[in-house]
C-alpha cells in the first residue's frame, strides 16, 4: 500500500511528470483530451487530484493527525483526551503545525482514516491511542512508513515509536498505601479490557495483592463511564466480602463510586476508602476530594508531540519512558473504620 | 488583507503563472535564478511556497478550523466542548472533512491563526465559539472573506452566519421553575463576563427576578473553574442573606458548589437547591444528581458544522436558531425547608 506519486501517474499516462502537474493545475502545456486522461489515471490509482497539488509541491503538511477512537459521550467527560490535546497542541502550535483531529468509530475506520491522510499528504504523521492488545494498527503504519509515535506501553507498539509511563508501579504504589492504612479487602473498577493498559494495570493488580497475601483481589472490568462505575460499585458493595477500599481506573468512575456510597448511606472514607486514576480537576471538586494517581497529562501530550515532530524530522524510533503517576493522598482514603 | 495569489506573484515577477507553478514545484521549465526570485517574491508578499501548491491547485482545503481560546486546564475538565467537537466531527467526518484544531492564548492569537490558515489555504472555513461583546474577530472575518459560523447569539455577529440557543428563555424557566418551589432568594454564579451569553443570561436573570418580585438577586461572575464555583458558593452561603437556590452557568461549578453545601453542614435540596447548566453526564454521577438546563450539545455541534459546509458552498449567511436548553429536574432542587 505504498502512497501513489506523481510519477505514478506518469508513468501509467506515458507522459512526464511536468504533464502531470500542468493537467493538475489546469495550466497550459497539455491537450484537455491529455488533461482528462490524466484525471482518471490519477483516481483510478487513488492519487487524488484535490491533494494531489500538496503531494506535487514536495511540501510537508505541517500537520500532525490524532484519531481518537471512543463513544462521544465518553470523550466528553473524560478530561484526559482534553487535557492530552492541550500539551499536544502548545507543542505543535510553537513549531506551527496543525492537530487535525478525527473521532472513528472502531480501529478498521482509524486505519482507513491513516491510508487516506497519508495518501493525501493530509499529516505528516500521527499520534496513536488506546493501544490494544495486538493492536491492528501497529503493522499496518508499519508498513505504510507513516510517522507514528504511541502513546502507551510498554511492548506492543512493534517498530514505532511510543512514549510510555509504567502504570504497573503507579498501581503497586497505591495498593501498598491502603495496606499500609489497614486495608486487607482492595477491590479495583478497571477501564476498557482489551486496552493494553488495562491489562498491564490489572496484572500488576493481581500480583501485588498476592504478594502483599490479599485475599479476594478482584477487578471488575468497565468501559470508563460513570453508568459502569456506578454499576460496579453497587455489586461490590452489596457482596457479603465488601471491600473497603476501591481503586477506580479513572476518576469519573471514582466520582460515581463515591455517589453510590453516599446514596447507600456508607461514610467515605471511614466506610470505604476511594482512590482515583487521571487526577484532573474532577477529583478537587467532590467531598471529600479524591486520593489520586496523577501526573501531567498535558506535558505528557507535549513530550508525545515532541518525539513526533523528532521522528517526522528523521529521528530514530524507540521507546521512551515519561514520569510514572504518583499518588496524592486526600479525604477520600483513611484506616478502614475498626482500626 | 486579500489573500495573495499566484498572479500576484506572477505579476511582481514579471512572468507567467505557469513559470510560477512550475518553479514552486521544482518542475524544468525556468531557470533556477528565474526560480530563486519567484520564490523570494513569493515569501516577500506571504505567498508560502508550501503551501503554494494547496492554492495552485484551486483545491480545496477540505478542512474546517476551530480554534479554542480557554486554558488548557479549563478546557480539559469542561465537557462541554468535547461534546460539541464530537458532534462538529461527526458531520465533517460523513463529508470527508477534516477538523483542524488549534488552543490560542487570546483573540489576537486567534485572528493570527485565521490570517495564517486561510493565507495558506488551510482550511475552508471556521467555527468560532465564545462570542464576546464586542468581538474583535468579526470584522476581521469579514474582512478576509473566509467563511464562518459564529456559535453564539443573537446578535453581535454581524455579516457572519451564526447558530445560536435562546439562553435568556431556558434561564427564565429555571427561575420559574425554582419560584414556584417556593424560593424567593435565588442567586446565579455567571460565566466569564465578557463572553456575549454570559451578558444575555445575566440581563434575562435581573429581568425575570425583576418580573418575579425576587429581592437581592444577585450573580456572582466567576471563570468556569471548579476553584471559583467553589468560592463564589461559599461567600453566597457565608452571607447573611442566604440564597436557597443557587443556580451555575455550566456543570463543574454546580458539582463543586454541592461539595461546599457539604462541607458546610448543609443538605441538598432541603437546606439548599441547585440547578446545573450544560446537562453533560456530569450532573448524574454525583449525589444527589443535578437539576440542570440542558441540551444536546454534539447535535448543536453537529448543526453548526452543517451551516458551515453550506456556507463554504455558497449559501447565504444568516443567523439560524438551534433548539433552547430545558430544565431536567432531578433531586438538587425542592422546596426550600419550612415550606
Amino acid at each position: 500500500m505504498k502512497r501513489p506519486t506523481i510519477a505514478d501517474v506518469a508513468r501509467r499516462a506515458g507522459v512526464s511528470k511536468g504533464a502531470v502537474s500542468y493537467a493538475l493545475n489546469g495550466l497550459p502545456g497539455v491537450s484537455e483530451a491529455t488533461r482528462q486522461r490524466i484525471l482518471a489515471i490519477a483516481a483510478e490509482i487513488g492519487f487524488n487530484p484535490s491533494s494531489a497539488a500538496r503531494a506535487l509541491s514536495g511540501a510537508s503538511a505541517e500537520a500532525v493527525g490524532l484519531a481518537l477512537c471512543r463513544p462521544a459521550r465518553t470523550l466528553g467527560i473524560e478530561p484526559f483526551f482534553m487535557e492530552l490535546i492541550s500539551g499536544v497542541e502548545a507543542e505543535l502550535a510553537a513549531r506551527s503545525y496543525a492537530l487535525t483531529l478525527q473521532m472513528v468509530a472502531d480501529q478498521e475506520a482509524e486505519i482507513a482514516v491513516y491510508r487516506r491522510w497519508w495518501g493525501e499528504r493530509r499529516v505528516d504523521g500521527v499520534l496513536v491511542c488506546d493501544l490494544r492488545t495486538g493492536d491492528r494498527r501497529v503493522p499496518v503504519l508499519e508498513e505504510l512508513g507513516l510517522p507514528a509515535v504511541v502513546i502507551g506501553g510498554p511492548g506492543g507498539t512493534g517498530r514505532l515509536a511510543s512514549v510510555w509511563s509504567d502504570d504497573a508501579a503507579a498501581l503497586m504504589e497505591a495498593v501498598e498505601y491502603l495496606v499500609a492504612l489497614g486495608h486487607q479487602r482492595i477491590a479495583r473498577v478497571g477501564g476498557l479490557p482489551d486496552l493494553r493498559h488495562t491489562e498491564i494495570r490489572t496484572e500488576a493488580f493481581t500480583r501485588v495483592c498476592r504478594r502483599l497475601g490479599l485475599a479476594d483481589a478482584v477487578t471488575v472490568p468497565s468501559d470508563y463511564t460513570g453508568e459502569e462505575g456506578a454499576r460496579a460499585t453497587r455489586r461490590l458493595l452489596s457482596s457479603p466480602a465488601r471491600p473497603s477500599a476501591v481503586i477506580y481506573d479513572n476518576d469519573v468512575m471514582a466520582i460515581a463510586g463515591l455517589s453510590v456510597a453516599q446514596e447507600m448511606g456508607l461514610i467515605v472514607p471511614a466506610d470505604l476508602s476511594i482512590v482515583a486514576w487521571d487526577d484532573s480537576p474532577l477529583c478537587r471538586l467532590v467531598h471529600p476530594p479524591l486520593t489520586a494517581l496523577g501526573r501531567d497529562i498535558p506535558a505528557y501530550g507535549a513530550h508525545a508531540a515532541r518525539r513526533l515532530l523528532a521522528v517526522i524530522g528523521g529521528a530514530a524510533a524507540g521507546a521512551v519512558q515519561d514520569e510514572p503517576a504518583h499518588l496524592t493522598p486526600r479525604g477520600s482514603t483513611a484506616p478502614p473504620r475498626g482500626r
